[in-house]
């Protein structure tokens, strides 16, 4: 076993005081910082040391843990607010930020420490970019999912090795070696191109069942969680969609800060996510009618509106399959986008595949599809069928049953925006493959130039 | 002057009531017939005569002109109701079906007529699908848009055209020679794909100026309306947005109806209609939030919630300059989209483009970019530009500016649907360019394949 480093926290909210908490049980001397004194206080109950400033908890401290909400909140922690970190950590410490930011602010973080004209003339601290994904009950059990890019000396630094194992998952601490300062946070992005969509597609797919007549109730929820449809959101909001919104576990406020980095990233970068981009637009729309701190099932709201309560209590596969439909071509798409934004970036492709099948991007159609979609973006042959039937259909068969549920909505009038983006990908896909039975990772030649 | 036929006129509605009462007036025998009694009485007293069935109508008509709301009317009223018109109208009589339908419509009305086993059997009868644009004024000043698709005995019958000519405005009469039926249904269609998105560019626009603080007043929406980010529809529409919506002039059912039309006719001819696919979501949120009947400038409700109202009474340049870019770049995808649609379904381009241009479809951006898409399509090379330097931006600077906008309107959380979608196909487009300064006119490159 290693020694345990002391660690400086800063940042204690739902994600960080979890996890800072989980260090102290584990035996680590963690010393805790937060702009709300009410938390401090907290955390001193729970066996915590606390410090007033960024400064005075980093003291002496081998590593430092940020875990604050935003780029300008990491940028003021630990550059340019009073009595910041950066100047303060010991020689050679470890900064690990675990917050969700841009790669672009990454990148600039590192410049700032490095620069020998800067404010702060750090190039001796290590700093990992690894922010994490699981939500507050995996963060209290240290059992995250992490991504960690870095230098090769700031990855191999023992001290922060030891605190990112004792945070995460063993079998999801992801180090991307070779990657850099911005892989981490690049993958983190990526993956929330499918957590964005998937957050909203299941509040999409359960507004058309429920104008199509299906009951809002733990039947219909199982048959479409039993489907090709599926995805991890859709199983972890599902019941709160069904259930009054409650408990609030995540706001829609955070998706949507995640979501505003994948696409100004996608801007800065040049890389169209079309799919995120309506994701993005809903969550403004629910924030600008006071949604935004109501738990992120209650985007099902945007898509009842003025639709009628079903009567009967009945689940009808016609309609189940509308739906399960609806799923299967946002899904793919979403896939499609999520991993040629990865491939536009660099990324490890397997890894990334791996990493969100197993976490909260994941969803039958990438894992059916997400495999040969990594295949055409590298130019390679399809793998193997898995003989099971599950990846086994064609672009042009998902579309026609796509089309088929748009059909539908349209009938009934009602709003799918990711199902209607959705098949205009994959009809501006189908239009770029030469064979009517081009396999349905073709989806993904919308972004393939 | 030619003679005139004495004529039926069924569906005595906004528009064709102002339509039958202009024949009344400029010396027709016109009988209406309508289900709505009071406007039957209201048509008498405006010298009309009626009748109580379509079959009474038409007795001894050698012209019928049908002005229902929608395909299904059309069916009712000419084959399957009690008492319709088709069996009844005298040998080799003209139909004149001026409702906005789907050309997959008017081709089975066609069909129906012909078929030798069908229930009406009336081959001789003279169908022309003509749909009209213009709005009921310009219905009852018989000044309105007509584009006219038939076969070519048809569309030189003397009693039609006599008809046709008294409706329209002689510079707006457009005869598809050539196009046969569905080629007046197809041109209203892809006009309608700019009168959609245009429709909703100006609320879009207009709500994202109010975040920016432009006050909503005659100031700010003179400043848009005098720049390249201009459209009819935002001239239009724009005084009822500041005006409390008021009066009531085309609701949004009206459009809602046109654009399912257009996206259900993309699906059945396997074409991609991105920017219209929004436009429809929207709408059918609108109609979920009770707004179905209402003028349809009060969409401006969709893109204000939660917004505050400015304090300002000033237009800034700047936020002038990010709300004008914004509709430039929308403007030009929902051009590039319709043009592409119409080469799709084999129309006239040079017709086309004309027709928009001088219609409720038009924009600063369809007249500047609209020859040079048409030029694309064809594979011809690029017509000479205009000299005035309104048609010379390169596809990378509308885009750029367009993403500035975006970045802004990200930074006040404001809903941009369009914008969006029009960014990220534009960068799609660009993705498919091979040179940096591709002109404008390369957005439609997203629909070539």
């Amino acid at each position: 076993m290693s020694t345990k480093p002391d660690v400086a926290f800063i940042g204690l909210g739902a994600m960080g005081f979890g996890m800072a908490t989980h260090l102290v049980k584990v035996g680590y001397s963690v010393t805790g910082f937060d702009v709300w004194q009410p938390t401090l206080d907290k955390f001193a109950a729970a066996g915590g040391k606390t410090a007033t400033t960024p400064a005075a908890a980093v003291e002496g401290k081998s590593v430092c843990v940020c875990m604050v909400a935003t780029a300008q909140q990491a940028q003021q922690v630990l550059i340019e607010g009073e009595s910041s970190a950066a100047t303060a950590l010991p020689q050679n410490a470890v900064i690990l930020l675990c917050s969700t930011v841009p790669c672009g602010y990454v990148e600039s973080l590192a410049a700032q420490l490095a620069d020998p004209n800067g404010p702060v003339r750090r190039p001796d601290l290590l700093l990992v970019d690894c922010p994490v994904s699981g939500g507050a009950t995996r963060a209290a059990d240290g059992t995250l999912s992490i991504m960690a890019g870095a230098s090769p000396e700031a990855l191999s630094n023992e001290a922060g090795r030891t605190v990112l194992s004792d945070l995460a998952d063993p079998t999801r601490l992801y180090i991307l070696n070779g990657g850099g300062i911005g892989a981490g946070s690049n993958t983190k992005m990526v993956h929330q191109v499918l957590a964005a969509n998937q957050i909203l597609s299941g509040p999409e797919a359960m507004g058309f069942a429920i104008r199509l007549g299906l009951p809002p109730n733990a039947a219909s929820l199982e048959a479409l969680l039993a489907s090709p449809g599926r995805s991890w959101m859709f199983g972890h909001r599902g019941p709160r969609m069904i259930d009054g919104f409650q408990p609030l576990a995540s706001a829609v406020t955070i998706i949507l800060k995640d979501t505003a980095i994948i696409t100004s990233e996608a801007r800065r970068a040049g890389f169209p996510t079309p799919m995120t981009g309506v994701v993005e637009n809903l969550l403004y729309t629910a924030l600008g009618r006071g949604y935004g701190g109501d738990d992120d099932s209650s985007l099902l709201r945007l898509f009842t509106e003025g639709a009628p309560t079903p009567s009967s209590t009945e689940t009808s596969p016609e309609s189940v399959k509308l739906v399960v439909d609806l799923l299967k071509g946002i899904h793919l798409a979403s896939a499609a986008e999520s991993l040629a934004f990865a491939h536009f970036v660099d990324l490890d492709l397997d890894l990334v595949l791996d990493l969100c099948i197993n976490a909260a991007g994941g969803s039958a159609m990438l894992e059916a599809y997400g495999p040969s979609i990594v295949a055409v973006l590298r130019g390679e042959p399809a793998p193997a069928p898995k003989g099971d039937g599950s990846d086994t259909e064609t672009l042009a068969d998902i579309y026609k049953n796509l089309a088929h549920a748009v059909d539908a909505a349209q009938q009934i009038k009602a709003p799918i925006y990711l199902g209607t983006q959705a098949l205009n990908l994959l009809r501006l896909a189908l239009r770029k493959t030469s064979s009517d039975n081009a396999p349905a990772s073709a989806a993904v030649n919308v972004w393939v130039q």
